[in-house]
């Protein structure tokens, strides 16, 4: 059995969360920081540092961590720097050497570092529903929609850094939602939580269809399923929509790389009982016939509250 | 200097051109035989190492001779086995053993087999435009769509030894044109000669517009491109409409992989002077931010009757 351990950071706009973890992918420690009360690098990484080595030593694996990994957005695992993360208060229009000021506060340890999505694909290969498998795409369904690729074992970074943006392909040609990113018809636009609440505001302006959502002010996606769960129509047919554009996106991604299977994480996947029918018939329906059934659908198998550690540490096994 | 030889082999419905080929990508000889006058592999595997021999003893190198290369279509490169070829008139609904059946006629020699889009991709990376690069996506416009993605240098297989079907990514959602595959608006259903041709009857059909295609009987996508460079504005229209298409499914295919460059190959890509600009325009509207302007469309280099052969030899160099 492997004896030494790994340190995975999560870095979320609002806070980071780091833990200690074993070769078996137990967290051992953890604790949490603020990110967004930082608005300079320099003293966000001397806390951040100060929290490592606090959750080091009450592991009590002193000596024996044998580096860092980090998911973090924008995060470029080629060049170790977050790039233009406009969520992170610290980062803006920067490029923020974020691996090598880490890894100097630590005294060397070695640092990698990736994005939140790649992560999260990584994880799952070491510790959760991606086990045994070579080739797989990971679909984070947060507040945006992330992906990381898995190819031979290895996840995609492309020619610099940046590969498996599959939030931001063109989900619907015609009249698409505007995107953060200032493209039009993202699948992010529609299949991410946000897009779920969009769907829900657009669609009971449109009809008159009477609807539990219709006396809440603010409608997030969690009020649309538990509207589904208790039978309300509107909201089941939501999230039919939403699983059936998933679904037809998930058949382009597996003429790209013919994964064994596509696996689902994040707030959003929790609907699996409403989302799992039509996303399963949609890919089926518009994949090429001798990939139709045979690509599984999954689900994260981990811990939500360990998940974003436990991918970020994932990488540190490879240093 | 590499002293050994290739040999390289492209299976077409038609005909297959066999070549033998030196480390610089020169075809030192090469022949033609007929594929569509066998009914059962045996004879034609047969005629074929006859005519793979009498092309080594031709560029005299006896002995020399390192592997075989073969491309072909519904090649698998894990297997070595042609499934389910419908063009092929030994194909059918067989799976054929085709690399153990041809080593074996020639006594042995290693042989390794993918598809005709695959090969393409190795040969421009081994002797062509990709030289140098280890992330693009080769695109051939043909008949059809075909497409070899290469990352970090391989060509990726997927799990089962078929991705990179990119010809049957859905390019339009509503109303699109049914494809042989079975599914609607594949990508091959617009952007192959085959998509000119018909996109070009339908436009004919549905207005009075003058055009010099209107005399013709039958439409080729090269009558398309002498009306084009005649000015004709029908035929200029058909070549925006169909770079356009290219161009925003491209806009995915690098959220996808982030190649460096997208390399096109084929007969139809010979009207790249009315293809590239709607293409790169839509491209560079339908791809994030962080890809504008930074992928390059380029075209194949390789002289056209050498390209099949090089292609399918160049694998032959990993054996």
């Amino acid at each position: 059995m492997d004896s030494t351990f790994v340190v995975g950071i999560d870095v979320g706009g609002q806070t980071s969360k780091i833990g200690v973890v074993d070769a078996e992918g137990t967290v051992l420690a953890q604790t949490v920081i603020r990110t967004d009360t930082y608005k300079d690098i320099g003293p966000y990484i001397s806390e951040l540092a100060d929290a490592v080595n606090q959750v080091i030593r009450e592991a009590g694996v002193e000596g024996k961590v044998r580096g860092i990994g980090v998911g973090a957005p924008n995060g470029n695992y080629y060049t170790g720097t977050i790039e233009k993360a406009v969520n992170l208060t610290w980062g803006g229009d920067a490029v923020v050497p974020f691996s090598k000021l880490l890894s100097e506060a630590m005294g060397g340890l070695p640092v990698a570092l990736t994005n939140d999505a790649n992560a999260a694909a990584v994880g799952e290969m070491k510790y959760g529903a991606a086990r045994g498998m070579k080739n797989f795409i990971m679909i984070t369904l947060g507040t945006g929609v992330g992906s990381g690729i898995v190819i031979n074992g290895d996840v995609v970074y492309g020619h610099d850094g940046f590969a498996g943006e599959l939030g931001h392909v063109t989900a619907v040609r015609e009249n698409g939602r505007p995107c953060n990113c200032g493209k039009k018809g993202c699948l992010e636009t529609y299949a991410s939580a946000t897009g779920v609440s969009r769907t829900a505001y657009e669609w009971l302006e449109k009809s008159d269809e009477p609807s539990v959502l219709r006396g809440l002010e603010k409608i997030a996606s969690k009020d649309v399923y538990d509207a589904a769960r208790s039978g309300d129509s509107l909201a089941l047919k939501i999230f039919d929509f939403t699983g059936e554009i998933l679904g037809r996106s998930f058949a382009d991604f597996i003429a790209f790389s013919s994964p064994e299977a596509i696996v689902l994480f994040g707030g959003l996947a929790r609907a699996k009982e409403f989302l799992l029918p039509p996303m399963e018939n949609a890919m089926n329906e518009n994949v090429l016939p001798l990939w139709r059934n045979k690509v599984k659908i999954v689900f994260s198998q981990l811990k939500e509250s360990d998940a974003a550690i436990l991918g970020a540490s994932a990488l540190a096994w490879e240093l």
